[in-house]
């Protein structure tokens, strides 16, 4: 989910960071567990397609969500990655403290700014879980600098529960979040309510209030919108997005929320633009295999892998070179 | 596919006009025929919910397409709803006549900008599909000089067959096809190979080359891209665009085509933006009943009826009511 650019010195310069979150948001809204060797081997495939960002997993407690109880030994994994940039969830301050001493690169929180979100979904009111992350931050300063902290402000964009979040709120919460020593903070569409003529105007007044903390457009296709607003995003200068291989997970807390936009589909979409994003198309295709064996009968989704690339495509890199 | 607004006096203003194009680009396309009773009930039950456009059948050889066979009838039906543009294809001199006597409102003929879909799908260069389109311009006028006449350049993004199609061509075509007397000519992208970038810049030009004779963008979601387009297309003036309900059909003629978007998310996309399209969701979404009742088995898409509107959701004309 980070918004920073350039902090690994690439010989390839990209445009937009397509932040993975399948191996933690989409594998943790499944009804099983997929075995850690798989997990491991398909966050390899994703960074030898060219992802630079992967949420790897969430330090939640296992007996909430026993899918994510090998949470360390994949950010062990993910971490030798060259190049790779490690992000995992830690939803409270006993999490963070596991995720710290993981190793992870990234901790990422959540924080809802609907009330009755937050309350459904960690018991907190938004208010402590900024509390929380201000913790965190200090927990973090106590023992290694180098781990960035990161929030999603989760149903930016309205909420299935309550219906309207007060826009003036959110960009409370997400100054408070940046008050609170918060490297990134970016705007999630939870429950695929979203829409662009929102997303320019919201993206717009989090770089005005909190500048180059200003992270990630996280968006849901659950009513066929998610790319569309990626295109309002990227117009108010948002260049990091969040998606997962496949289309895999949603927010398993708010009522009739599904669908992660697919990484495939928003790499093709940026690629045709001109946009470079660092990934090879058919080694991400490729990659599917590893869910389809791994996790037999789940649907994976995703337009272009189906349709297969334009006979006349072009990667973003080739386009500027020519 | 028309770009005027305004021709009718309708109590509520509109900002986008969304033309229903599945009676004829998504029926045509299936392997079974609709009944004449159905496609009627169905054309009903879509203007009762608001669409004022509809492309009701094609006056093909119905020895090419027994789907299509029925095309008088269902104009005939059609042309008594109240306040309704209805539109029919055309793909040659011969259908047109048959459209004209059926008193069908709009003509509308199929121009491919790729010389090789071209041959393929209706056996002629474009420039002699041109001509053709001239022929019919001519027959109109001496008879019933209220038919219009409108244009989709098919394949205007890019080719399935030949890979890349040259823009300069496509606008020589468009100059070609408003000197020949069509009333408006839009920009289709039959293979979904468009991408917004492009969509900005072919519809600028498009506008620059024959002013108010721009027409409608017509999108397929063969990619995911769809909608990502239509935001691209809004941003540069498009004000009607094509759409299927359920999402049927696409280009029969072109391999690996498919995927018209869905009319159920174009509407929701639009009027979540703020821009009013006179259509009763609910309405729309209880029409699909009618596909699934007639076209048992047959895949019907889209997911805002699959998800439902969002809690929160306002109409266009309700939010700038408020």
């Amino acid at each position: 989910m980070s918004s920073a650019m350039g902090e690994r010195t690439d010989q390839q310069q990209i445009d937009v960071i397509v932040s993975e979150v399948g191996p933690r948001d989409g594998l943790q809204s499944l009804h099983r567990t997929m075995p850690t060797e798989a997990k491991v081997r398909w966050i390899e495939a994703l960074a030898a397609a060219g992802l630079r960002e992967i949420e790897v997993g969430s330090f939640v407690s296992p007996k909430l969500l026993p899918q994510m109880a090998d949470a360390t030994e994949v950010v062990a994994a993910a971490t030798k990655i060259a190049g790779l940039k490690v992000l995992a969830l830690a939803p409270n301050l006993k999490g963070a403290e596991r995720a710290l001493a993981s190793g992870v690169h990234v901790i990422s929180m959540p924080v809802s700014a609907s009330r009755a979100h937050s309350m459904s979904n960690v018991r907190m009111t938004p208010e402590d879980a900024v509390e929380q992350v201000r913790q965190v931050r200090l927990l973090i300063d106590a023992h290694v600098r180098a781990t960035s902290l990161e929030v999603g402000i989760s149903t930016a964009f309205g909420c299935s529960i309550q219906g309207d979040v007060d826009e003036d709120y959110v960009m409370q919460l997400a100054v408070m979040l940046a008050e609170a020593g918060v490297d990134s903070i970016g705007l999630s569409d939870s429950v695929g309510y979203a829409n662009p003529t929102q997303v320019r105007r919201m993206f717009t007044r989090l770089r005005a209030e909190i500048g180059d903390k200003a992270g990630a457009g996280h968006f849901h296709n659950t009513r066929g919108q998610g790319l569309a607003n990626v295109v309002a995003a990227l117009e108010v200068g948002v260049t990091t997005f969040d998606a997962s291989q496949g289309g895999l997970g949603g927010c398993p807390y708010a009522p009739g929320a599904t669908g992660n936009i697919v990484t495939e589909d928003l790499v093709f979409l940026l690629e045709s633009m001109g946009l470079r994003t660092g990934i090879d198309l058919e080694k991400l295709f490729a990659a599917r295999a590893i869910l389809h064996e791994a996790l037999p009968g789940e649907p994976i989704y995703g337009h272009t892998p189906e349709a297969g690339l334009p006979k006349n495509f072009v990667y973003a890199r080739e386009h500027r070179n020519s």
